[in-house]
């Protein structure tokens, strides 16, 4: 079948065609939002992502308070990769056979979701589906014009950041289907579990690096770091070397892979959903921006590897350098 | 199967809940479209919609072409139902099988439709659905704050309007179920075809009745006048009172109703999907509009009955009188 990856180059040169010369339109398709102006030095964020039952959810397993939350936070997730605050959302529901008592727990968890962040639900539809569960969801977000992010600012000799973990959500998706089940004995692992059925927006985050100057560009990590660092780097025309050395690997996610008997660099560098915010730096902003994080959260972030010049994205391991472009996972091809 | 109706009490029930106490939100779930409010006297108008093969379309008939159109189509009357001017779009696709061939020609028409009426694509996403199409589009529109009309402003004593005839897109259906294409010899029934595969969305007629200020209450017909006419009363705490001898009927729909042996009522009061915009004037205004609109449309608009104290949508036909509130066409229960 072909490639999500190919069908979304489709719709760009859909939005190239259609959507340009537009004094509003400041970032049509190809970043996490659309961008419009707005009066003054605002402009408007809108994102949508659909999640489809037995693609993107399994019933059998998510607990339908999670859900709704899941829900919430992946799109809040694309407002935060630019820095933008959220601000109202929209929820689309095509049901099949879900009754009300599941429908309430989800709206409980999609609302308590929002309500975190300050978000609106202003609106939405519920239509029947014939075979799954299909949620639907838009979020418009804020942000002041110049300190929005965006992908494409990328510059070689940046360095590559990313603000947690990775592969801990690909690694709960396992442990899920492995048990059938949202609930596992051992704490560690519950925890894996947990990001993967219930992930955290980094909101906060976001529109604290977009606001402080000293990020070029940024994504977040939904579809693994080897396909959103390809994006990235391909719409800022660079590429970029990441030190296996450099990866923050838990030791909870290293005992789950071996219980599993999973390479954990496949989870760290192609799981994805675990939507941590991915971002460059110029080289000499690396303490500055520590300490900054440091004072205002309390938590550490993640230096991975470089902007390089040269077209990819590269695995170095000592003297070892593999090219891991786009290999994150498409849904698409289920792999 | 809960009806959608309850399903959409439920959803309204936590947009009053989290959606409240915000100056920017005008109006919330419950009507076309939600409401925020913009700099100076503009607001922001925003709807979202999800298609679903098999519930909502059928590829056996439905040329991707048109369908493209449609998904545009009944997203845009959603902002014209409330006189407001469409401005961008989002659209999310969940693909099943479908291929490159058919999503160019989908593309094709969506996009041709968006130009018509002056609307840009600004992003979307692609995802991969397990068993079926899915299409779910969001329009953002402005309008301005005075002028915008809502379902709730119909008072007793006012005159229902139609902005044209009912029942063609049922009609249309049938003969697509019927001939399983979506192709038909007869040039009249192929009209009520291409009026089920590829409707109109009144934007300008919208736009020009919400400014003439003689409207005071709007809704498009998208799930039939008994439906949709029940809505706009619930909202305006008020009745309606439709004559029979009044309503809009084409000799091309009693031919088919004949040829298909449906009572053609049937179809002018429950079929859905027209995208006819359903109205309310004063009853001093009556001769006032219809110049208004020949004047400035060419076209004849249709008066039905009119709005009374008693709750209910009645259908009267001499001295005859049925409540048909909410009868119009139910996606949840496919009746």
């Amino acid at each position: 079948m072909t490639s999500e990856r190919d069908f979304i180059n489709s719709i760009q040169e859909y939005v190239q065609k259609y959507g340009h010369e537009r004094e509003s339109l400041i970032k049509g398709i190809g970043d996490d939002c659309a961008v419009l102006a707005k009066a003054g030095e605002d402009c408007l964020l809108l994102t949508t992502d659909t999640l489809v039952e037995g693609v993107h959810f399994d019933l059998a397993w998510h607990p339908p308070y999670l859900l709704g939350r899941k829900c919430a936070s992946v799109n809040l997730s694309d407002i935060a990769a630019m820095g933008g605050q959220p601000k109202i959302c929209l929820l689309s529901i095509g049901f099949h056979g879900a009754g009300q008592t599941w429908f309430d727990e989800f709206m409980a968890g999609f609302t308590k979701a929002l309500e975190e962040y300050d978000v609106l639900l202003v609106g939405g539809d519920t239509v029947k589906s014939s075979n799954e569960l299909i949620i639907s969801v838009t979020v418009l977000g804020e942000g002041n014009r110049e300190q929005i992010r965006y992908r494409s600012g990328a510059k070689p000799g940046d360095l590559v950041w990313v603000s947690g973990p990775l592969g801990c959500s690909a690694a709960g998706l396992e442990l899920c289907r492995k048990t059938q089940s949202h609930s596992v004995e051992n704490a560690d692992r519950q925890q894996l579990v947990n990001a993967h059925l219930d992930p955290h927006a980094e909101v906060d985050l976001g529109i604290f690096l977009a606001a402080c100057g000293l990020v070029h560009a940024m994504i977040d990590v939904s579809d693994g770091l080897a396909t959103d660092l390809a994006h990235l780097c391909q719409v800022s025309n660079v590429g970029a070397e990441i030190q296996q050395d450099l990866l923050p690997v838990s030791e909870s996610l290293e005992g789950a892979a071996r219980e599993l008997n999973v390479n954990v660099f496949d989870w760290v560098l192609k799981g994805g959903e675990d939507y941590q915010l991915l971002f460059t730096t110029g080289p000499e902003d690396e303490q500055k921006l520590r300490q900054l994080v440091t004072e205002r959260f309390d938590r550490d972030i993640f230096r991975l590897g470089k902007i390089i010049d040269e077209q990819g994205v590269f695995l170095c391991n000592g003297t070892e350098r593999h090219d891991i472009s786009y290999q994150g996972y498409d849904h698409f091809s289920g792999q």
